[in-house]
Order: C-alpha cells, then sequence, then structure tokens
C-alpha cells in the first residue's frame, strides 16, 4: 500500500463534511468541481462514439464470482443484506436494541444475500454483453458510487464510499490496444491542460494473498496496468487491459474467438485532491472546467 | 399496498436494462430525462435559498436506530456488510465457493454492521444539525440513490435501488408549514406545465406492523403525509411534515424549542414513469425539460 498522502487542511474546506469511516458529504463549490470532473468524460465518449450507461449501486455477487473479485480483493467487498422475510425475524430485528450503544447493528437473521455494492463501474458492463459476437468495438463510458472498506480512510484520497469514472472498450487486442493508447493521449493532455504534472507508473492491483495468486503474479510478470499518479501522491486514475479475462469468462466474441478488453478510469474524489493540493483551497484558483468543456 | 401499477412495454424503451431483483441500468434518451429530472430542482432550491448536499450511500445505523427507521421498516431496510478483517476468515471467503450455483453468497463470518444504505435522502441531514440552535429557517436540498427492499419489483415503478431528490426545511411550526405549501404551489404549477394531471391525497408510510406501532396510528389520527399521484397510479412524491420528531431527537432548536422540519421528494424512476404513460415511449414527445428549466 502507497504511503499516506500529504493530509487536506479541512478547516479550509467548509463544504467537505467528513466521518471517520471514509464517508464523505459535499457542498458549495466543491460539489460543483465534483460534478465539473465529469465534462472532460462527455467530450471523451463523444471522441470515442462511447454510449454512456448508469447502471445500479448493487451488482449481481454471482457475476462478481465469475470475474473473481471474491477470490482477489475479499477484503475490500461491500456486500447488501436485508433481514430475513419473515415475521418473526422482522419482529426481532425490530425491537429496540437493533443497535448497541457502541453503533453495532445486533445479530439478526439475514436473508441469503445475492448482491454486492460495486466495486468499480465497469463490473456492471461485462454480462450485459454475455455470448455475444462483436461485429465492430463496442466503447462504453459509465460513473458510478463505487465501496472498498480498508484498512484506513482519508478525505478525498481513501474512502469507503467514493465515485470512479470509466470508459470501457470491448473489441479485438488491436482495438484495445489503441483505445488505451488513445486514451492516455487524451489523459496527458489534459492533465498539462489543468497544470497537474502526473506521470505514469506501471502498477498492480491490491489482490489479497497477492504472493499465492496467479492473477497478482501475472500482472507482476506482465503488467496490464498503469497508473496516474502526481508526485509521491496516490494514483488518480489508471489503464488497465485486462487481455480476455473479462470476455473469456462471458464468452464475448470478436472475429469468431474471445474478445479483450480495456478500460480508462478515476477516482472522482481523488482528482478533486489533486486539483485543491496543486492549485490550494480557493475555489477562484481551480480550473474553469465549464469554459475548457462547455455543454 | 396499492394495486400494481400498469407495466410499461420493456421493448419499447431500449435505453432501460431491468433485472428480477428491482435493479435497473438506464442509457440514451431515458438516461438524459432521468438527468434533466433534476433541472427544476435547480430551480426550486433557489427559489428557497436551499445549499445542495451530495451525501454518501451509506448512512450510520446509530442515526438511522435514532430516528427509529429500523423500528417501523425493518422490511424495507438493506445493511452493508464486510468480511471480518481477519486472515482466516478473508482466506475462507476467497475461497473457490463464494458464491454458490443458486446465486446466494455462501454464509462468511461478517465484521460488525454499521451501515444501511440511504433509505431517503433526507435522513443524511438532520443528524448534521445536532445540538444547533436555528436562528433562521434552514432549506437543503439532496438527491440520492435510495434502497427499498420490496415484495415485488416493477421497472422504473418499485425498485431496490431507485433515486429520490429533496428539499427539506427546518424552522418553526409556521416556517415548515409555509415551505410544505409553497413547494405544494410549485408542484402544482409544474404538473401542469407538464400536463401531468396529478393530484394530492393523504397517505400513511409502510410501516410493519402497522397495527401495533404509535407512529403509524398517529399518522392515521393527524394525516402529516401528502401524496402526489397520476389517476389510480403510484405516488410520484409526498409533501412530509415531521412535526418536531428529527428536531427533537438531535435536539435541533428554533426559538428556544425543538424545531420543526417537513420535506418535499419524488421518486426520479416514477417521475420517468409517469411521463412515458402520459406522453408516450418516444422521446419526442416527452416534456423538454432543458427548454423549460434552462441552466
Amino acid at each position: 500500500m502507497s504511503a499516506p498522502a500529504e493530509p487536506l487542511d479541512l478547516g479550509r474546506l467548509p463544504g467537505l463534511r467528513w466521518s471517520e469511516e471514509g464517508l464523505a458529504s459535499l457542498s458549495g463549490p466543491l460539489l460543483g468541481l465534483f460534478r465539473d470532473l465529469a465534462r472532460p468524460w462527455a467530450a471523451w465518449r463523444r471522441d470515442f462514439g462511447a454510449e454512456e450507461h448508469a447502471c445500479p449501486v448493487l451488482l449481481g455477487a454471482a457475476d462478481m464470482d465469475r470475474m473473481r473479485y471474491f477470490n482477489s480483493f475479499p477484503h475490500l467487498v461491500t456486500l447488501a443484506v436485508n433481514v430475513e422475510d419473515r415475521e418473526e425475524s422482522l419482529k426481532a430485528f425490530a425491537g429496540s436494541k437493533a443497535v448497541g450503544p457502541d453503533g453495532d447493528v445486533a445479530p439478526f437473521r439475514a436473508a441469503p444475500m445475492r448482491h454486492a455494492l460495486t466495486p468499480a463501474p465497469c463490473y456492471h458492463l461485462y454480462p450485459q454483453f454475455a455470448g455475444r459476437e462483436l461485429d465492430a468495438p463496442v466503447y462504453l463510458g459509465t460513473r458510478n458510487a463505487t465501496f472498498r472498506r480498508e484498512a484506513y480512510y482519508q478525505p478525498l484520497v481513501r474512502q469507503w464510499n467514493y465515485h470512479s469514472e470509466e470508459i470501457v472498450c470491448l473489441g479485438s487486442q488491436e482495438e484495445v490496444r489503441a483505445f488505451l493508447s488513445g486514451m492516455s493521449a487524451k489523459w496527458d493532455a489534459f492533465f498539462r491542460q489543468l497544470d497537474l504534472p502526473a506521470a505514469w507508473k506501471t502498477a498492480v492491483d491490491p489482490f489479497f494473498n497477492a504472493d499465492r495468486n496467479p492473477s497478482a503474479l501475472l500482472q507482476k510478470l506482465d503488467p496490464v496496468k498503469r497508473e496516474l499518479t502526481l508526485g509521491e501522491g496516490p494514483a488518480l486514475g489508471s489503464a488497465n487491459f485486462h487481455r480476455n479475462f473479462f470476455c473469456d469468462t462471458f464468452r464475448i466474441l470478436r472475429h469468431g474467438k474471445p474478445a479483450f478488453s480495456g478500460c480508462v478510469g478515476w477516482g472522482v474524489e481523488r482528482m478533486m485532491y489533486a486539483i485543491i493540493r496543486r492549485h490550494g483551497y480557493e475555489p477562484g484558483g481551480w480550473p474553469d472546467l465549464k469554459a475548457l468543456y462547455p455543454d
């Protein structure tokens, strides 16, 4: 895990309400910045002819399991659970001690769990193409609330609930590699435009038990993840080549063989962090994304 | 529970991807309509000087318990759960049988639960004012992903994960009542403008064991909830007078006494449903919210 990032002075960010449990509320100019960071994505989607999809917060556990998320990242997962739908179980839960003085929910009889909270926006998209033969590369854009349970949290840098925006490409190996290099070039231009001196670094996903996970070993031998970082700061976003892992899993074909896929995405709150660190706490000093990327 | 609403013809809504578990993805003109339904709220927030707050999806269970949500609506609650943060628990969960062939997550050792998925956007706001004396009425706007576990689901009408937008007022009884009648008048004008023949009806929240819940009995004796419905269809939104329940709970004062609160909010997907039912499946026939409510 990377070193903790230089913390922000929350006293100078009145629009950020923070809970130690990794949750943030936004208002005022910070909320404006959050929204405006969607603007370049609209432009990039247009450039690639990417259709935007707004997906639910909840994602089927069976699909996530097929994508091996639970094997690789059990420590990061948040699942959704309901009280068992039986009168006596509901009555017991509705009793006055549903939550103890420590804030913990008292044990209850749970219904079977079938969904997790979205770990990354693009996980919703691959299952939608299951069994399809693509007659052209497919480009999709998606933004979602995303969730990672972490050992510690930090405002705008490491949150349990944050937001991510991505563009995904499904196609032949050449098509996906062309997309990744095209998007990387757009990001280079964008970061220069915003005067954010970011640099690409090869990276590995935070696998559980990485020493024994074949996927983690493979990533080390043949890097497929590049992260964009600002100095020694946290990664702002990444460009990921999935080889044909997702498309093979869901039998998505291109030219009669399992297609390839890749995605490029950033954490919206980390981009806000980078802008504040570079351009200061005064909203007047932030890049004018409305002017740079008008509707 | 109200009768099932007239179902939509999903074959005519290519931008709606539906799962039987009450989850929808949107793209194309439907996603445009979803976004445009935020426009009138920006105007209404300006009219009331309401500050917008973007809150997390997760909400502290201790606060929800203080607001008696678990007592009143145990059947609707969705909680967030993580695997216990111990090597052996994570290893067990990461095993290859995390999800069975029926799609159910296999039992695992859970960490203590401390959060639920947002049941209504305004629940995030009252705790923020805990212990404060208000020297003027407070108006707040908020939109969020919202969650209700239901016995059955229906696209755009009854979803496990849907979206709600609200404005809340905290103040004296007179200030809150003036807000509720002011917002109701704005809605009357808005629904006429969209040629949606909606009517107000007195309503009661869907309490668990309603016959034995004092809050449910009180709502019947002294109605505090008015819903806006289209014919026999589902409620599109509601105006709610909370008396001083939330403010008393969190010791929010006005003129030295517990303040009052009220909120007005709609379900975004239900508004989409109403527009499609009234104006048809062709996006060209939908009201032009961009023109009616420009930036």
